[in-house]
């Protein structure tokens, strides 16, 4: 058996009405609540001017653009946590009923929204610490390996509704280990190579590419 | 008459429209905003590294590794809400209009989902202080009885669905009482022995064996 | 014409689809947020221990113990906001349709909630403080006026469903002036009794007979 | 072709199941939570006293007189956001479908909303700093040009239910470029005029006759 032909086997969700604590609308509602409080939270880790750096123009200025790190780590961490709303937006839209797993999943997901202000404010105030780096890094990895399994989850088990696009969540399945991948990769190079959260802004690459990669793969097991 | 025959002759909530403020789908949209801004700023209570902490590898390493009880307790109580909230949605489900006792209890047990961030900064901070852990042991035993008084007047008082499975909810209701006495022993228990929060980890058994005998004394009464 | 007479001829809400901006769930929804937001934040008020403080149980049992009026506070600032919060969704259950009077006393409303953190870390601290308690008082009671307002444009104008009880809108009214005048004396008396703040446990008392006694005096007036 | 031509020949957004993704109410939430949670932080910027300040009377009277600027940025800050966030519900309800550019251009402009607690910050200590009024006034500025886009695409592309006003809808992405106009000759002038954030107070005056003048212009292109 191969992965590729699980599809036309998983029926989906039945119609009925969900057992208790199986309605997915306040699964989402949460998750917007956590992912919302999270991007909003990281503005709280720009280090705000004191003293001195208010007096002037010239002394602000040159606060401002030293503290330039922290403003493209919030730009970055910030879409970072978009794109995975955005993306959750659309496969719970397709989620008709939960179960364990699907749910379960959603706690370490939630668990690692909630971190990410921390490894952010270290590359914000680090940001040529190959730790700092690698932590964020790996945290970013970590929540995109919990987007992975709450789509295979999707894929595989019957918590979709009959109108869903199986195919396209499992391709969306693999571009969330496209992406996860490469920020693994990234962790690892950041204690080699200096300025990798530069190299972040080609993550749609490696979603667009590896997740296309990961598909061919798939469909040859 | 024993607690365990008083099921049958309280009545399912009615059909009609609830009265004004008597709605449920508010209040558990209220619930999920307080329970998911308090999971979220359970981050800001990890100590941010600043000037020589940040400098190198070593020192950021040094610092993490140092912090470890605050990472610890972070994951603990983000768990430990989870949980409460994961069952506060599944009692939900089944609630189809809300009364006053129902309503009430609310106030205490978000209130103290709010105050959780402190006793988790004070044990992140000073894991090895027995009143440190004490405070945290209570204010999350505290969080459980008001979970277990829900469930009790959910099972007692006409809020429930005609649907609802009653007899889960009174288990419910036991499994929280069983965990909440299992952190107040953790409370006690902190004043004669160390590590007591690596413990913690053991309550899902707390709410499982306990529950379940809990469930035996009331049929016995 | 008497204010008790205004009742019979203030139409109900039509019941076709409300224009556009006018509908009242969202406008709930963002209030729960705010309010939300704002109860939770109080905790972040509360001073955390450091250094010495943490060092072992007398020390840190020392710094709660003095650091009592910030819990005392918090439970009262969070008490007060969520029966301001229970009130409001009691009203906007009867509510079908925003108008513009409805709406922009929001505004006021949402930025006081959202203030309130403040006063209250004002008198978490400086507890004997004249100035601070006083501070605390209006905002209450500013917070109070607008929740009054906000009841009785509900009761004047067509935003109420044709089933909503409009005396009972008119004495929620009546207990919100009461409320608002009772924190106003409040904020008058700091000035000269200390211990102010252990008053204000009296409010719900301001609320039942200050309200009836507003009715009396509307109803002759 | 003029662009006021543009409107006959839009279709309505086709009354069928929007696609995974493309439903409206998960983006409006998620908008609430963030405008909500940008707004509360608000509060947190405003500086609290500390030691002296809060011995007496006197001291605290100096210290709240002190920071004046800092209440009156967080009033301001909230009410312009308040405004957009109004707008914004206005908009939503008449918009029953998203399509890729309307959703695309909520990360810029909820990133800006997020952002604002920074800006508000700078010109709350440095009041008279013409470069922290004047990346307040481009922030702003910014906020304003993602919703006149947001207004524009509901305009031109099929998201609008075929109730929806689309000429209103034209007018109000008017006044978001009127305002916006309005905020960047602000940052410009706060190089040379002192006390510009006072006259941000015009804003309004600024979306009334700039948004007439710029529908006319528009008219005769």
């Amino acid at each position: 058996m191969t992965i590729g032909e699980v599809d036309e086997r998983v029926p989906s969700a039945p119609e009925s009405t969900p057992a208790p604590g199986h309605t997915p609308e306040r699964l989402a509602m949460f998750t917007d609540a956590i992912f919302a409080i999270a991007m909003t939270l990281l503005v709280i880790e720009i280090k705000r001017p004191e003293g001195k750096a208010l007096k002037d123009t010239a002394s602000l200025w040159r606060f401002l653009t030293h503290e330039w790190e922290s403003f493209f780590v919030f730009v970055l961490a910030f879409v970072l946590l978009w794109t995975v709303w955005r993306r959750h937006h659309v496969l719970m839209d397709q989620v008709v009923r939960l179960n364990r797993a699907f749910t379960a999943w959603h706690a370490p997901l939630l668990l690692l929204v909630a971190f990410l202000p921390f490894p952010t404010a270290l590359i914000g105030e680090a940001f040529d610490n190959p730790l700092a780096i690698c932590v964020f890094a790996l945290s970013e990895a970590a929540v995109l390996i919990c987007e992975g399994a709450l789509k295979e989850i999707a894929h595989r088990t019957p918590v979709l509704s009959e109108h869903a696009d199986r195919a396209q969540v499992r391709r969306g399945a693999n571009s969330s280990w496209a992406v996860g991948a490469f920020f693994v990769v990234m962790g690892a190079l950041a204690w080699s190579v200096p300025g990798i959260p530069v190299a972040w802004l080609l993550a749609p690459f490696a979603a667009a590419y590896g997740g296309a990669l990961i598909e061919r793969l798939r469909r040859q097991l």
